[in-house]
């Protein structure tokens, strides 16, 4: 079978190097070969070689790219946001499959080769948005992976009918188990996550569960989190994302949370929230927690920003967490790269030999540079086919 | 004398409209009129136009722009930035003449039609940035308006000459008298302020204080400043930049210094810094303080970030702020646009009849929609002149 030989590259340490692709993996890294009959030669035109860009937190469903510009004129509290996007939902029309393929798109033009998104499922929407996201996995499940989230977004006992249409989801094909401040909205926090256990165990499956509760509420909630991964042999299957309670003051408490997920194998999800306290990435990763990140809602009823390119969120992670330092600012880039891998449990990642060949070339110097300077990507492959080049995609949106 | 009408935009209230600038300045705004002979017609592309924007708080003299990447590695101490940063100065090499004219040309393929930087005057480079600044504004005098801050980023009293500098540094032309933390540069506030005031008394120009200094500290340096104002009648004279304090979590002592900062009319710099406390924006837009925005340093020995976007600015300012409805976003451009003039003391600015034509097309549905999407600037327009075109300037740089 003939080879991709991806030329003229820099890999993140530096070096100069040749990638040669054979059945969709990484075959070698190093000196470019002589090239066989009917090989492939692309020129990386020196442009710095990183593995495919994850996006481990999407709210896919529900953005409003392609629509207008959305006029934001909601309220300030939680409530106000999820009520105002039931209400604008059926107001503005947003078809999930649609919506979603729009986002996919968008990211794969920006180097994201795998996608982990939360998708609503609610009794108003029921499994509407779930089907919308299978269709748009079936449709770029050749250039992106997709890992759908069953999320509750407006409660999950709190609204009667909920866990039934959960259970629907993952039996639909829903891969993962998704939960919401198990105090703040259900107000019933043990319930709220042993039904959130139950359900993954149900299926073999992991939890990512949304954390927003914030100080000693949020550290309450990521104990019981805790307790349940341990106690059902759950280590390396459980994302908290957002975590905002790791930013409380008291400094005590939170070292032995992070401690204790550390222990527990808990991976932590931040995009950086700007406007609240956040865990510290350089605190969490010293004690060995696996760290993603993801884009979070972009260009949706909850706010206007955004758009899905993981170096931009590590810039803004970066910014958050006062990453300065190269080796500071390549934090950043592991939560976008390999933390994001682990976090989803991603198989064969990463440029190694062996590895699918999901790559990104960035015309930046170095890893912080293509963090700081945030070109249009030259050139996105997914498992050794090109998807995007110069920041365009091969593939279209609806 | 032929005019130049600029039509097909948007003006930021949404209506259509062309402009008509004649002799620089901006002569109507409403309908395009039928050309005269000689006139020039711009299609504006139905683009959304801004004033030029304001960068009123940058470093010129320091960036590495287009020198290659900096690998940053200094500590973490605010004195280790300023003792690396003198290192560096000599070992790479960094001429201020050369850096700020390439980062001035970055700002104006980004649409800044001002600009205000404080400028390095120490006993190791004397007065060599100033006479670099000097050397860039009459360089870029038709493109861009720089104001001059002499700004003794070492310190003021604690090295022994660095007053007299800054005396001979607004003697050779610089525009603003500049300040540095009274209490944790030079120990000695009362004689740090004194000397600030008395300096720009001698020269009749306004104070730009950079004012670091957290909580209950930065509050008292604060009310030294708001003294000497109101004593020497300087109200609307002095700029605060940073004001880190005012992010301190005693909210009736931060009220308070805010209705003083409103009553002395001083205004504040806030870039947003996303890992410290902040000034609330929307605290001091509702008491009535002006706000403006600036890049800060990029590129340079402190940290990797920027890229002299005042549009990324006001973005990251509304992350940090929260601002999320669309009249919140708008505070933030507001930033980067009237704030940043009132602030800087700019005559005839806006889109108003009588004004300069400084104008700023983006390919933007709002206001909102140009911090969000941060498009290429479509059209950069000084003093009705092409200064920029679909992000590319028409001036070089060194």
């Amino acid at each position: 079978m003939p080879n991709t030989i991806l030329e003229n590259i820099r890999l993140p340490d530096g070096t100069q190097a040749a990638i040669v692709i054979a059945g969709g993996r990484i075959a070698t890294i190093g000196a470019a070969p002589a090239a066989g009959p009917g090989d492939t030669r692309i020129d990386g035109g020196g442009a710095l070689a990183l593995p495919g860009l994850v996006e481990a937190h999407a709210h896919l469903d529900k953005t409003l790219l392609g629509m207008g510009w959305y006029r934001n004129e909601v309220g300030p509290r939680l409530i106000d946001k999820i009520d105002n996007e039931r209400v604008q939902r059926r107001r503005l029309g947003i078809d999930p499959g649609r919506q979603s393929a729009r986002q996919v798109v968008l990211s794969l033009s920006k180097g994201s080769t795998h996608i982990r998104t939360h998708v609503d499922v609610d009794t108003e929407v029921g499994l509407s948005g779930i089907e919308g996201l299978l269709a748009t996995r079936e449709r770029y499940r050749a250039q992106c992976d997709i890992q759908i989230v069953a999320f509750p977004q407006s409660g999950l006992l709190v609204r009667s009918g909920t866990l039934e249409l959960m259970e629907e989801a993952m039996r639909a094909g829903a891969d993962i188990v998704g939960g919401l401040d198990p105090c703040a909205i259900d107000r019933d926090p043990r319930a709220h996550v042993d039904a959130v256990f139950a359900l993954a165990q149900k299926f073999g499956t992991g939890v990512d569960i949304h954390l927003h509760e914030p100080g000693e509420l949020g550290g309450f909630s990521m104990e019981l989190i805790i307790d349940r991964t341990r106690a059902l042999g759950m280590q390396g299957h459980v994302v908290i994302s957002h975590a905002f309670c790791l930013g409380m003051p008291d400094a005590a408490y939170v070292a032995q949370l992070v401690e204790q997920l550390a222990e527990a194998r808990i991976a932590i999800m931040s995009h950086g929230a700007p406007y609240r306290p956040v865990p510290s990435v350089k605190q969490l990763r010293a004690a060995g927690v696996t760290l993603c990140c993801g884009s979070d809602g972009i260009r949706d009823t909850w706010g206007p920003y955004g758009n899905a390119d993981m170096l931009e969120r590590a810039m803004i992670v970066g910014l958050r967490n006062n990453l300065r330092r190269d080796d500071e600012v390549e934090l950043a880039v592991d939560m976008v790269t390999q933390g994001g891998a682990t976090a989803m449990r991603l198989v064969d990642y990463g440029l190694v030999p062996g590895a699918w060949a999901d790559i990104v070339l960035v015309d930046a110097e170095t890893p912080a540079d293509a963090v700081v300077s945030r070109p249009p990507r030259r050139l996105v492959l997914k498992r050794g086919e090109v998807v995007a080049r110069d920041g365009e995609t091969l593939v279209a949106a609806p």
